[in-house]
């Protein structure tokens, strides 16, 4: 029996900012009244989005470069379930840049007010991804340019000072 | 900077066995043409469901016991993408099997006549799935009753057996 | 042969108002590039809760009550395609309350610099839901309590005095 | 206020066939404890795909030859909830074949057998989805080749036939 390892990222919430927020919809949920599982990967979406491209650096701006940022891997751990009509925050950072990979950090929380009757926050999952650039044509592994590279990495460097 | 473990989880393929196959529909795609990586997880979820029930104990008698078994942690490791109208076969097993805790491992292929002109079979993903054991009331860690663990945990051992 | 009724929603656009909006997402599209077309369907539910919340019934509040007020029909047109990156507007009314029902109507558009060189404004379809309130228990047909009827047929009516 | 006219396909269930299966997810499900509405959409899908490949078809030789069906619009009527562990049944039909059009007729039940405790089959919705052929590059509506077009003919005749 292998020894298993853990997928939970580790993560220091200091050093994350609130990038997104979003609303729970019953889309989101499943019959047992809480957020299914993977309907967390469309606002770990929106947030990479959002959080690139408030580092200039817009997704259309990579894809009109002939590149993209495909999954390599991820890890997420579930804390506490999230609920129907839930305004989810999700903070997040660019935790690793290089010419050829990108690692965001998430922590996806609600916040007294956003949830009837919640006193304190309470924590919903935390979760890495990682991504690596390639050519969208070919797929393969390709280095980013300089410019797109020092735009995340002076985002990366921003959320690490911020911290 | 955080010394950044791994979420590949460890496998040994041969440990798996075929439990579900799917055919990957235009919903499951996205605008680079491939699988977006979310999609993966209903298949997951598909295959999981198949093999508890090969093991005797269909999801909903869980339920109606008052138990559930939702996830904790989740590790995937991307390897090839996935295109649409690809016949991908999910290959799993029970790797652990406790009174309060059940984990998954999964590997999505692509067979050789299951994709237009492949030749040797692709590897999609790896993926690890780890669940506890709760009462769907509260949420609150529970045991399963010692005939779920029995079937569980055989169903677990031959699958340790076949390999 | 059956002589093909249309689906489309007879919807004048002047009643409606704008009520939410949305980035697309990769999630939201397929390889063909564009939204793929079940995606709108929880863009409509995010507006019909915020339609709903705004006339003063938050859906939790329904559902306190026991009740429930799910599909019974749908209509659709599609008029054109979204794309990547759309920041997207619902335009929506409630167009029927009764009792025991509630209709409403949605017209999706991207404006003028919400999507890249756009240079008026696009629609990308216009749809209609009818829903009908039920018991969440039994699932039967039951009369909304007189407070939501007033509320949502006021939230009806100030939507078609504005027009 | 608009006289409401319907958006419920015109169906004959008896010339629609059986066509596709599936087991409902957790996925599909919401806190209603029933199959949400828009989970239905990529089993008609499915069975759109496989009605056509049945015919001779495949999607992907449509897109082979630069042409892609997307949606134009959809009607749909929900008559009974679909539960999770549901095994489901789609019967469908073309319903409407033209060098520029396809309609598709479909009919989603649960059989005896196909659900705990359920005695007689239980429909849970009608729907109709309409088809414009387009060119993939520009979007713009084109005539199907002749070949492509006797072959979705004949599948239609066919099936009215068969009825």
């Amino acid at each position: 029996m292998s020894a298993p390892g853990s997928f939970t990222p580790e993560i220091d919430p200091s050093t994350l900012r609130p990038v997104a927020q979003a609303r729970i919809l019953y889309a989101d949920t499943d019959k047992m009244g809480i957020v299914y599982h993977a309907a967390y990967f469309r606002y770990l979406e929106l947030t990479r989005v959002e959080l690139i491209r408030g580092a200039g650096l817009p997704y259309t701006e990579m894809e009109d470069a002939g590149l993209a940022l495909p999954l390599v891997e991820i890890g997420v751990r579930f804390a506490s379930p999230g609920l129907y009509d839930d305004l989810i925050t999700v903070h997040a950072r660019l935790s690793l840049v290089t010419r050829v990979r990108a690692h965001f950090q998430y922590r996806v929380v609600v916040e007294p007010g956003d949830r009837l009757g919640l006193e304190q926050t309470v924590e919903l999952l935390r979760a890495e991804t990682r991504h690596c650039c390639v050519r969208r044509d070919t797929g393969r592994p390709e280095r980013m340019s300089p410019l797109m590279f020092e735009r995340l990495s002076a985002a990366q460097q921003r959320g690490a000072a911020s911290s």
